[in-house]
């Protein structure tokens, strides 16, 4: 059986997006219960200003509170300052994140693609010297809420940069679930053939139904690594009321139903499942919950 | 543009499960509004017993309604009876259910597998001498409720045995929503290389979530027939609470998505849905609504 690493990015990605404010013991709570499911790649935090996103705020007793030989965990860091904290806390493995197009840097961070170039060349650059694995977003790849589609040849020179400057993985994201599996096919059949399938990771959102059907065929180009949200948690900023993330247990349900090695309990997926609807405080879960706990009082 | 088209079997299949009964002159108004959206293919009714299914009396009155050159309307004809009536009622396509397991034949309709065989192959055969279009369900193709997994060589040989009678499509059909994309990818190619891929179609439910990842793999399996439900009308007795058929909206969100050419506009097919609201009285509608009506008030 082949085996798909499955990284969950429900306590930070997740958590960021949610209305609720969770407390970091709180989070850990989470991520301990994803381990307790056998998930072994998860996105723990973000070393982001606390003024600025509260919610991310004391990502350093998160990752003190982790063991780190459980499993992969990785940090998000927006800048230099940021990747700084979570080597100080920690963190093996760090996330970058390149957004495609010029407006979507200058709107999310407001600087230019060139200065987000810049600066996740730079931090690539310090965790590679540094010891930290360092991985690479590549959002809004195959459309942005702005300037529309995205070049396929834009994404493999971004790649290129990027693995160029050492990152171990390059995740390409379809941050507001725009895209289509005909693009996938396209966009990861050129990507997988110039840099392999191994160092290239898929991160799909719901928002038009079509996360499993765009991971389906990024499985079929090569792919083994998915992000994933725990209960699907995190919603679209670009289409309110929209589902975000592709939930973790639909992935997990497709993967193990159609043979794949996770690693992953599907049962015990639940748990955590209903850890977070208790964490949030709110109805959350994904599109295969009515059949998952059929049968099941009270869900 | 590969043309794919689209069969909603809302007004039947979707009607007949859900838990309102809708008169026939709105179930004309549904059919109407899905034509009007560019659906040229739309199982209109069954032709059963009224007694035995109340949802689907006055058949005859819903295909005298309908203008047959509009598009390809398709009766459901369980027995020679209803055959009867639907050639009577002037319906130029007829299709007939074989459940491939003996368990599912003798809880649905109380009849071993060899005689649904026969009964389906007497029908097909009197379509055919009466020029009416015939057309074959293997329903529980995959996977069936009693009986688990459905062997392949099953599909294949009961797939042929409608086609020697004389049925000019078989729609191969995931009745519980249990499929996955590698069970399609496989079952769907060795169909489509013993019977060519113009002759079959799909039909998938959407239980476990995996409807549109579903279709996907048979798109790239070559089918370019699928059914769909509008609204994702009509549920799954096997999994209560879970979504049933595909959305006829979510296919072809995905279909125009992918560049395929399906003749439907999906902002007509948004006032579908609404009727269909308007006349089960309750909350239905496909996994990509939120997006589809984003910014819409009152959906």
């Amino acid at each position: 059986m082949d085996h798909v690493i499955v990284n969950d990015v429900g306590p930070r990605d997740g958590l960021q997006n949610d209305s609720t404010l969770v407390a970091p013991e709180d989070r850990v709570r989470l991520i301990n219960s994803l381990l307790e499911a056998g998930i072994k790649s998860i996105e723990a935090a973000s070393f982001v200003s606390p003024k600025a996103v509260p919610k991310m705020a004391d990502a350093d007793q998160v990752f003190a509170a982790l063991d780190q030989e459980a499993a992969d965990f990785s940090a998000l860091v927006p800048n230099v300052k940021g990747y700084e904290l979570a080597k100080k806390a920690g963190a093996r493995s760090v996330a970058v994140v390149l957004s495609a197009t010029e407006t979507m840097n200058q709107k999310n961070i407001n600087m230019s693609l060139d200065e987000t170039i810049s600066v996740c060349k730079d931090i690539v650059g310090m965790a590679k010297n540094d010891g930290v694995r360092p991985r690479s977003y590549i959002s809004v790849a195959m459309e942005c809420p702005y300037e529309g589609l995205v070049e396929e040849s834009l994404i493999e020179s971004l790649s290129a940069t990027m693995f160029e400057a050492g990152a171990q993985e390059v995740i390409i994201a379809d941050t507001i679930g725009a895209a289509n599996p005909a693009q996938v096919k396209s966009l990861f059949n050129r990507l997988v053939s110039e840099f392999g399938a191994t160092k290239l990771s898929g991160h799909f959102h719901d928002t038009r139904a079509m996360a499993l059907a765009n991971t389906w065929q990024a499985l079929e180009c090569g792919i083994r690594k998915f992000d994933a949200s725990i209960a699907g948690l995190g919603g679209c900023p670009f289409a309110p009321g929209a589902s975000g993330n592709l939930a973790t247990e639909d992935l997990v349900l497709m993967l193990n139903d159609a043979g794949f090695d996770t690693g992953i309990d599907l049962e015990k997926l639940l748990k955590s499942v209903a850890l977070t609807r208790q964490l949030v405080g709110h109805s959350v879960g994904g599109r295969s919950m009515a059949y998952l706990t059929r049968g099941v009082v009270n869900q």
